[in-house]
């Protein structure tokens, strides 16, 4: 802590899977580092849809900053919340007032879910982005259940039973086949008044495909599979409307209680701090090496940045990218510290695509090989508690796995409130 | 569901441990039962301060009322709030209007934590009784602590870092040594500016000796190994005022931003919706078979039940004593159906009390057998897992622990709020 000792101070706001990699891969070299988040946890975001579907925990997902990081002794953590920077003055600005000096600064804050132009959608449709999205929704869904069985009017518990996801990504295939396996497999039996099997799932993509990130063809097997756990799979139809009584797509208007939002995301305003061009959804447009135009000392990275491969595609906002942007800023910056000062411009390696189906289905991609199916599945499984941080997780997500798998049963179906009740009144 | 095939309708309100023992050993009995909650799930609450204090996750320690009782027929749960019994009638009172009839009446609607005339301590000292409870108090413990981290004031930073306990059963017990180890043990080493070591956990308890319901030797111990967690254990010394300053106890201020309340319990309002007499912490006075004055269709049972042994001395507020009078008043039911008219009054077998420090002491006092140390931690360890429902929770809690115990590490720290955040907005 000491800055004679180490004086170039290395700021990463974001601790997602951008800016922790950094943080980890600038091990050993000459920088103090200080990582802000105003979470103080990193969180797991390919698993969030099955905390929101009730098949994990929150703390299955999510690990405290400080923890992953303790044995760094180069390593700050602070949790709080940035307001700004102040690129000029080389200093990021908190809500607290406070200013932190930086020499070179990552910004790695990630996206949140938007409504392109109708945020007044928001209370009627969620979307999910946090734990607290996650447990939201899962509140939701879970209580639609609860309203549908103690309601007698059959068009007011048709509505409660249908629920409706909007987008058909990876987030929203993935909600769309949970929410009908937890109608199909997990809750019958447990209600008197309803029969759960006939829940309605729309899953509505504006589109002519879902997963278009993949092939047409795994495309058309997604969508098959989808069918077979009992989605209805709508395309080619915009949402025009969200309210409480449902949605409008297409012209035609579908009853739905529970609506849930996959359909757009929008940067963190790092462009906006940075006064920075950025593309339509909020993302800062960087130089091939990840920097901002005019200032070498700031790199942006994950999902906040606008970042093209060389055939001028754009890098998609998956972890993997994240993370290899999160390794390369690092390089640089060791690079740099050495006394470099060659431009090494970053370049996406896609790792492969996946996104899963319900508990027996999942598309691959790795390029040379395409793989759909029960494989694909087992494939993603183990791919995913190979991803999560630490043992302890592993075991505890593969114990929950092995007991949807085996049982159909899932463990987290709480249906919790934000705000502590009030206490009673002693006589 | 009938109503001819099976005449007698059984309501039974509250699953907690009471309410659904009586509900288990009706099994097979001539009745349909109607179980209420206003929770959507079965609170494991003798582990909740684990919850608390990080060690366990939420969805271990809870469980869905339905998937519970999925497999019993006769047995209809609802997910509402009582807010009322018209004995006349026989009918209970709904919050959202209905009104369910009734033959037997089971209350069994348990306690709420009680500020005994000051009520505006809440905000201050939150007690622990619900999972947002625990939730609540996570977050106040882990906060405290990320505040002290960037407290530059020397006295506020101490503030920050004094924790106080009110009450001194076995639940501030627990909470104290839990804190203190967590002070010690786990987050050590991952503060820049703090050292957590040097934070003060203040157990105050009004009374001459800590867990009152053992032997004044085991309360001895129970206090050394207290302290010998770094617990300052303060006897005799009732609180007279909690803010947002900290606690004035004995006459003396003590300035400390986070208060715990494990101090009092006041009975949920049976007895306000029956018109019965109660004990001064509200609990019905129930007649020696567990049913209310004058109304032998209606039984009170658990935290909301005053009951005596034999000897004259009140039954304590225990899972083992409610789950043993939901047991008692089932087997009554079924040999009234059976045309029985004997009235067996209930009485309390006490299987022992069990209460931990940390994770290396406990004590237990079997009656015939009085162990304090090492070998109690484990049993009591051994008999919590054994009492938890389903292999799946035993086998996450058993790994939660053993990781706790091995490493040091809790898995759940975890600060999270109630209310999703706003959506980013798009340009």
């Amino acid at each position: 802590m000491d800055p004679a000792s180490s004086p170039h101070h290395v700021v990463v706001v974001g601790a997602g899977f951008g800016g922790l990699e950094a943080t980890r891969n600038l091990t050993g070299a000459p920088v103090r580092i200080t990582i802000i988040d105003r979470r103080n946890h990193h969180l797991f975001q390919p698993l969030l849809y099955q905390v929101a579907t009730t098949s994990l925990a929150t703390s299955e997902i999510a690990w405290p900053i400080r923890q992953l990081l303790r044995n760094r002794e180069d390593v700050t953590t602070l949790l709080g919340t940035v307001t700004g920077v102040d690129p000029a003055g080389k200093r990021v600005l908190m809500e607290d007032g406070e200013a932190i000096p930086y020499d070179t600064l990552v910004l790695a804050t990630g996206a949140r879910h938007a409504y392109f132009g109708h945020d007044e959608w928001e209370p009627y449709a969620p979307g999910l982005k946090t734990l607290e999205d996650a447990t939201t929704i899962r509140r939701r869904i879970l209580m639609a259940f609860e309203k549908a069985e103690r309601e007698t009017d059959p068009e007011r518990r048709r509505a409660r039973l249908t629920f409706v996801i909007i987008g058909g990504g990876p987030t929203g295939v993935e909600l769309a086949g949970t929410i009908a396996e937890l109608a199909h497999d997990t809750l019958p039996r447990e209600f008197r008044n309803i029969d759960t099997r006939e829940a309605r799932v729309v899953l509505i993509e504006a589109g002519e495909r879902v997963l278009s990130a993949f092939v047409p063809a795994q495309s058309a097997y997604a969508k098959s599979a989808l069918e077979k756990l009992g989605v209805e799979v709508e395309l080619g139809r915009a949402v025009s409307e969200c309210n409480a009584q449902g949605v409008v797509y297409g012209g035609q208007h579908l009853p739905a209680k529970t609506i849930i939002w996959a359909a757009g995301v929008a940067a963190s305003p790092a462009a906006e701090w940075l006064g920075a061009s950025a593309d339509r959804a909020g993302r800062v447009m960087v130089e091939p090496d990840l920097t901002v135009a005019g200032h070498p000392e700031i790199f942006v990275i994950g999902d906040t940045a606008h970042v093209t491969t060389p055939e001028g595609k754009p890098v998609p906002g998956v972890a993997p990218a994240a993370k290899q942007q999160g390794w390369h800023i690092a390089a640089t910056i060791k690079a740099r510290l050495k006394g470099g000062s060659s431009v090494r411009p970053f370049r996406y390696k896609n790792d492969g695509n996946l996104a899963t189906i319900g508990k027996r289905a999942a598309v691959i991609d790795f390029g040379w090989i395409k793989l759909n199916g029960r494989i694909a599945w087992w494939l993603w499984g183990l791919a995913h508690i190979y991803f999560l941080i630490g043992l302890r997780n592993r075991l505890s997500v593969a114990l929950s796995w092995l007991w949807i798998y085996t049982t159909g049963q899932r463990s987290a179906r709480l249906i919790t409130q934000g705000s502590a009740q009030t206490p009673a009144k002693p006589k």
